[in-house]
């Protein structure tokens, strides 16, 4: 079968919708509108109001840049902590590596400010190197970028955002959510596949090789401290996140995927992730980044009907990190 | 984090568009349409006509003044009757007892007619004491009130229904299905969470500090006897709910709330609905009211990131009710 | 209570505007829409292009005529293979056995041309015995038909199902999905419960006593040879799928059904279907059509209250099948 070659699909185009309808229903979110200082479109989804887990989902379906669907569900697996995030997207490689993953570290030296910004402004911007790779371009007149924090970027951030995705600043929004609040859980969680999908590219597998995938995680309880919040959302997906792929190519290639995918592959596994980053000293980048993929594991060979399990959810660590 | 003081959103507003989308599809949800004598448009979802799932569960999100999302699953948790409803709201508080709750006690002494009214209409009369503690006002030019039971209201009731909502009679909607029918069934199951906060607001916790809640219990078998139904749908709850609540405060607070929380609390609890009904001499009033709240209740704050939990399923229970 | 007589809904007006959508998203759904030789309208959702899971559950909608409700869950009930899929439906007689069930035979003499046609189109062209039963007829201009298969119909054949259904060749669409790809995957689970509705009208059970029902079913994990993946995606319900049904009526009909219903009272259950279907030296015919139901069954009497229990998951067998 050949890979398809269609249209790509403008993740800014269709989260520019779901934001719509988000500022539609503010109110009734808990979520704040403002304008910023550069003209700039500002929605606070839990640091100055409350948001909570219906802020949450939809913040991680525009994240997905509109192609995801998003479920709170009471079923994660675990039995002390049903509450759970499900996942899957109409294009998973687009949705979450193309728009939803962190990886756009937006710098202001003027002001000091740092994020690592999300979503489908990224594919926008296309200052990483990961869209070389993925070969996405979109093109829109409005960008989107959601960032894990407490506030959104001063003026001149704002500005750099709008410059690199070549919109003027109040044609941005920026949604903003802590990582110890409701919304930010939510959103965090819905990373599930994402982290599934980013660690098989680090493996080296074939992007164009994998299909489709679905994914689960529970909600970790939020908490206001930064490390534990960072700790506790981490380790819902590490310890208690579930995934299933639909890759094509070899067995021996879907076996080897499956096998390096989980979490416990790597030698850190074990320990909640707050005491991994501790131990590490506090810095983030002694940590293997194997680490981060879910507990359990299935890869579906789409070209044999082959699949491979492998990890598996561990309730007592989850348990220890949610006490 | 100061509470949010931002505008309401208007359930009956928004519960008005469900009206309307639910009429549109009366037919395939075969639920009937009519006027009634004072004008008013009447809704039956299982009276004299099948309604089903479907119907039950669009009511649901109706009586939730249009905040809240009602999912039908299989997986309750309690392996004999995996059928399942699952709740959460945007606005869990305003949703849930400020919309969901069936606290307005209808008479009519001319026609002897008596009802619990519930759904957005309560928020626009405000007959009850609740509303100065919720501090919710709303506005809007159309009422719609649920009703549980087998029929709709007679002409004068439904002219006093309007009257106090403020609006004229051919702008009320009356939806009503018996608690022995599917689609009463299922909205009774979706009252999981709401039940949870009523009874946290009996115990005096305070509202402002729940920040938000999901819900799910399983669907019990509809059946034609009322008693019978009112005990299955309650032992739903009592029996096979779980709630997790999100709050702020102390841990004290917190940790008080989720030990007082549960049905097991009680002394009452152990039996099925229906037989301590009977103990009670069928006196309803003669029930300890902290009996109706769900099985299990896990209460994670917000504040300090601790969970307690609390209370458990109780499936021997649920068979013997359900059978 | 009387059967319900209100307007019967239109599934394929109603699966026409599902059709639209889907055909808004179909470069993020990686579908293909072209026209074909006859004027109609075709779309590839597995066979050419790689379709997914979010198009198979589009497509199993669009079956059920635009009145079910299809979700994607990771909790099948089966710890190896949580994916599943879960369906209900307005009015599930019409949904399933008025929309869904492929019973239509597509012959085309000149081409040679064979397939089993499903979908709201049946309803038009009423060329099965079962419309006399159901009593169901539908009007409409535009006609949907879903095909199992990796190819749409040759121009004669197309133009025959459109004479068929009363409609002009452009104003029928074809849909279409291989059995091993993942929508087509997708839209085979979501039979889980018309599977049930059509073993008990071979029961003999009165169609007009099932007034509801609820059913899911583990994903296969396609496979690209036919016969591997007709024999997991039977096994999937055979095996793995669980389904209650709301009736009317007696106990002693309600409980020799539920006896009746599942996939155990067949002689031949107990191994993969695959192998089944090598047993009977290849022919489908020779398998005893009792066969096809899920192994779960919940009846509940709505007329009683009473419920009725009866097989069980086999997750042994499935593992088996999907290995």
């Amino acid at each position: 079968m050949q890979i398809f070659k269609g249209p790509a699909p403008s993740v800014s185009a269709r989260a520019a919708k779901l934001v719509e309808t988000l500022i539609a229903d503010a109110d009734a979110l808990r979520c704040s509108v403002t304008t910023g200082a550069a003209g700039e479109r500002c929605i606070d989804l839990g640091a100055e109001v409350p948001g909570g887990l219906e802020a949450g989902r939809r913040l991680a379906e525009i994240c997905l840049g509109g192609l995801g669907t998003v479920t709170l569900t009471m079923d994660s697996g675990l039995k002390r902590w049903p509450l759970a995030v499900t996942v899957h997207a109409m294009e998973s490689i687009t949705a979450c590596l193309g728009s939803q993953y962190a990886g756009w570290q937006i710098t202001d030296e003027e002001t000091g400010f740092f994020a690592l910004g999300s979503g489908p402004a990224r594919a926008l911007s296309r200052v990483e190197e990961l869209y070389k790779e993925l070969g996405y371009v979109d093109q829109f007149n409005k960008a989107t970028i959601v960032i894990e924090g407490d506030k959104a970027p001063p003026a001149p951030a704002a500005r750099k955002i709008a410059a690199a995705c070549g919109v003027k600043p109040e044609d941005l929004t920026v949604l903003f959510a802590p990582t110890g609040s409701l919304a930010g859980t939510v959103q965090i969680a819905a990373r599930v596949l994402e982290v599934a999908l980013h660690k098989a590219h680090a493996l080296h597998f074939p992007l164009e090789n994998i299909a489709d995938g679905i994914g689960t995680a529970p909600l970790a309880p939020p908490v206001p401290d930064f490390i534990g919040a960072m700790g506790r959302t981490n380790d819902a997906i590490i310890y208690g996140g579930r995934v299933q792929l639909f890759v094509r190519g070899s067995n021996e290639a879907a076996e080897k995927l499956a096998k390096q995918l989980p979490s416990n592959t790597c030698s850190a596994y074990g320990e909640p992730f707050a005491d991994i980053f501790a131990a590490a000293g506090g810095d983030f980048y002694k940590i293997d980044p194997m680490l981060f993929s879910p507990a359990e594991v299935i890869v579906s060979n789409l070209d044999t009907g082959t699949t491979f399990h492998a990890g598996e959810l561990a309730p007592d660590v989850v348990d220890k990190s949610f006490r």
